[in-house]
């Protein structure tokens, strides 16, 4: 087990009616004015952007608004948000929505800060040092924004969808979480943050630091959890029970419970990033068409937790051949994805023809010539998956 | 699934070497001046006392010192210390050691900053509205207090031994997790430490809240993990691996991680502080023994969440016969306990004849009528419980 710190400040509320709460805890977190951050017409819909209102009113604290971020969040959001939280002198950030609206909340909190572009914190040319504080009433379970410190921005100008990784000062002071918001997910949109989750964990658990039991026991049980959950879900939208299960899997799968004492791997989500940046399809979609691939590439080149994954949390009897167990691997997680309507191939995420050059390329002039730890991915590799991502 | 707050913003810096990081800590913490609170003599032995020093030297920081803290806690080691605190003025105590040196670290934060008799926090008779801050360097990974927001203290003239749960204001603003400081413990102290945080995750996972899967999940995982790394202990106590999942599952069993959205039970903590305050045992010995007696009593009572326990922890095959894989759980439960040399009777804990009237008159006392949530237990109940334990 590596050395580590584990620091989860986040306040997090969790079940029916909670963000009836929002006011209070702005106010607790001391909020003098607040910016309420929303995506597109469901928010308003629901109802859920005005009882937020009501709870800002009750507790007295004023409040300016952005709504209209976009799934894929980009750059062009940020700047216009940034303009209004200086212009209204905001100082709590209140995001209501899903990753999409979390992580632009949060690179307007950093950047409200910060003399110059915003963007010099996702290229590594500044780091955060101050930001303002964020709050969260979440609405997808997906992302595990509401319980990290993290950010993922797309440059509308160059397509560069690059993360920022900065725990300290991004991490949301408070995060609502009320599973009752989720029932009206539409089931590919519930498939998508399923899918995205059980990544977060997975980015995790393939590592190759040795006596992390403790770490890899969480990330299976979570992923047990999410994987019973889901199908109760796929039945039964509204059923309570499994949508807060699956709620708190989502925060638990990346705001560090699972994976301490890990180097962590991460090659696939860069991998789809430069998928959801050029087609423009969702991530835990684009994640659902590489993981299997990935992990068919590991099942030849380093199969073994490839295969303990599959003992641990889909019952593949333990035997000699990993690569055999791998593979067995790969067919369920495939069939469990199918199962929720997710693709597993770039045709049938509807890219016919995806540009695969154009992809190797993007990916490793974003992240380096070797991408990811468990196995560190080549340019001959990545080619290699994207390839066998492909049908 | 209960609604649920969970805050858990203690920073824990895990690794080699990490004590020396103490004096940098407590100073971004906001300390001016630091009262070291100490248990006996191998802190002071093995060098850790003399390292913490330098790191607050090195910081900048004064600090005043309280040694003697004994296991078992008790106030009048507390009224010491705040009497220490308040002539000291220092404002923030950093715990070196184990549960009861934090615990009683916890006890005088919150009393130095009261008017009145701390006890009256044990009692209900006052709520601990501010607290000075606590830091932690952890020598014995057992009671979670690195983690927790509470405080277990034993009056002395009465042999009451209470708990305080006030997390919002006693969870430790940062807590130092050496596994190299465990190295030394003895075998029967590791043992007990592991019991401890065994049972802490029972205490939750003993629950008749529905649909709580990712709690379930999460409990079950750690205790394979701790199990497993047990093992590895008990035959190489100096493999840091084996320590440092030990560690950090200790944390993890008590800082609110397991058993989130479960109406908890405790009911076998209470009956053991009985034990352990009349008796003097090692709290982990008197769980060792408490613990599978009532699992004894819930196989006839209530034995469906003991037979879950069983067949995902365990191994104990499915079947219909619930009480009977309940009663294979429990002698699994003592085999393990067993071979880390732990008593799993009042007989094996030295205690020949024990005095059950007294400690059911005593445990109703302190706790009402009726005791824990899995099955309330009237005084019928709990003493057929302390009468399985016997033998």
């Amino acid at each position: 087990m590596n050395n580590f710190v584990f620091y989860s400040p986040t306040e997090f509320v969790f079940g029916k009616d909670t963000e009836q709460q929002a006011g209070a805890l702005a106010r607790k977190f001391g909020a003098h004015k607040v910016m309420i951050v929303y995506g597109g017409g469901s928010a308003v819909k629901s109802g859920l952007l005005e009882r937020v209102r009501h709870s800002l009113d009750a507790a007295g604290l004023p409040y300016c608004e952005m709504g209209g971020v976009q799934p894929n969040p980009v750059d062009t959001k940020v700047y216009e948000g940034i303009d209004v939280c200086k212009r209204e002198q905001a100082d709590l950030m209140l995001a209501v929505g899903g990753g999409s609206v979390i992580d632009t909340a949060k690179a307007i909190a950093a950047g409200a800060c910060y003399e110059g572009d915003f963007w010099d914190f996702f290229i590594g040319r500044a780091t955060v040092k101050t930001a303002l504080k964020v709050g969260v009433v979440l609405t997808i379970p997906a992302a595990g924004s509401e319980g990290s410190g993290n950010s993922v921005i797309t440059k509308t100008a160059t397509l560069q969808k690059l993360s920022l990784r900065t725990p300290a000062a991004l991490r949301p002071v408070f995060s609502i979480l009320n599973p009752e918001l989720t029932y009206t997910l539409p089931p590919f949109q519930t498939a998508c943050g399923i899918c995205d989750m059980m990544i977060h964990i997975l980015e995790r658990y393939f590592t190759n630091t040795p006596d992390v039991e403790i770490a890899d026991r969480l990330c299976e049980g979570t992923l047990m959890a999410i994987m019973k959950e889901a199908y109760r879900v796929k039945q039964h939208p509204d059923d309570y029970g499994a949508r807060a299960n699956l709620m708190w899997c989502g925060m638990i799968a990346h705001n560090g419970t699972c994976g301490v004492g890990c180097e962590e791997d991460w090659a696939s989500h860069f991998m789809e990033h430069e998928v959801s940046a050029i087609y423009g399809v969702t991530h835990g979609a684009g994640l659902a068409t590489i993981v299997p691939a990935w992990m068919t590439f590991m099942a030849g080149h380093h199969p073994e937790k490839v295969a303990q994954l599959g003992n641990r949390v889909f019952s593949i009897a333990e035997t000699d051949d990993k690569e055999e167990m791998a593979l067995q691997t790969v067919a369920r997680l495939k069939h469990f994805f199918r199962y929720l309507g997710l693709p597993v191939s770039f045709r049938e995420l509807g890219i016919e023809h995806p540009d695969i050059d154009r992809l190797v390329e993007s990916l490793h002039r974003n992240k380096g010539e070797q991408v990811g730890n468990y196995v560190k991915l080549t340019r001959e590799d990545t080619r290699a998956i994207y390839q066998l991502a492909e049908v």
